[in-house]
Formats: C-alpha cells, sequence, structure tokens
C-alpha cells in the first residue's frame, strides 16, 4: 500500500474526530504511541510491538491530515535515495 | 512509493549504521525527531513541518528495520479500511 493511500484510509476513518480533536491534542496522543512503542520494544511481544508500529504510522497519518501535509509526496521530497546530510547512500555521516 | 519500498529504502541507508546504535539509540532519535515536529507545529513553516514529518517516518521505518518489522504489513493488519477498535468506518468511538 503506498504512504498515500494509508493516509487517505487514515483520512477516511479518523479526520473528523482528530480535526475536531486539534493538531494539539492529536500531537498528544502521538507522543503517547510513541510511548507505547517504547514499552513495546522492552517487552519482546512480536505482534504487541508491529500492533504499536501501526498505531504511530496512524497517527502520524492523521496528524498530518489535519495539518495539509502529504507524508508521501514529504518523505519522497526529504529522502530521495540518498541521505538528506551527506548525499551518499549508503549513509556515510559520522553521527 | 509503498511504506515497504519507503522502509527498504531506509534499509538501503541506515541499517548499517542504524543497527550499530542499537534499538535504545534509535528509538532515542525517533523521540527527538518528534519532539522537532513538535516544534514545527509550533512555528508554522510548511516547508520545515514536511521535513520533520519525513524525519518521523524515516526514523520509524529504520527502527521498524532493525527490530524486523514489516511496517507496511502491520499498518495494514491493524488498520483494514475500519477502526480496530470499532470495527465502523468513520470510526465511531467516544473517545
Amino acid at each position: 500500500m503506498r504512504i498515500h493511500e494509508f493516509q487517505e484510509m487514515m483520512r477516511r476513518l479518523y479526520f473528523h474526530r482528530d480535526s475536531k480533536r486539534g493538531i494539539e491534542g492529536t500531537f498528544a496522543r502521538l507522543k503517547d504511541e510513541i510511548e507505547e512503542l517504547g514499552e513495546a520494544l522492552q517487552e519482546g511481544d512480536k505482534s504487541a510491538l508491529e500492533r504499536e508500529f501501526a498505531d504511530v504510522i496512524a497517527w502520524l497519518a492523521s496528524l498530518a491530515n489535519i495539518t495539509n501535509v502529504n507524508l508521501e509526496k514529504a518523505a519522497i521530497l526529504k529522502y530521495d535515495d540518498k541521505c538528506p546530510k551527506c548525499r551518499r547512500s549508503p549513509c556515510e555521516c559520522t553521527s
């Protein structure tokens, strides 16, 4: 599935709810999901970990919807098969 | 671009670096990127905001690579055109 298609699915499912919740509230929920991902990384349950990754990309896409950002376009613009900092593939940055 | 293709691009660019950095260190960088996204949301510069969204999905995909998670599969498994909680489209959850 394309990044953009996933973002559009999130729009169908959640735009009404998250646009009402607002940018600040939706960003706060994304941060909560990041915390849950961090916990799942400690616990070692692969299915739970996969669900947390899914939640993070879902909230990220929904936040992109309510801020009028095309996540796929933004991702490809910055990451065009080269590292945006050193312009190499693979990246040769030292940090 | 498919979510999986983007994740594979991140593998080519960053797997060598992030697998050396480790899961904890890579997760810490993802959290830093979330903070930067939060700052960009306050500032109102659209291009900067797009770059921060790009960075978050990039670090998320790289973290998925070093934890052997297929981000596209995980996303589609949980979000199958219905809300995973209420099983409706659009979502009818109350919170």
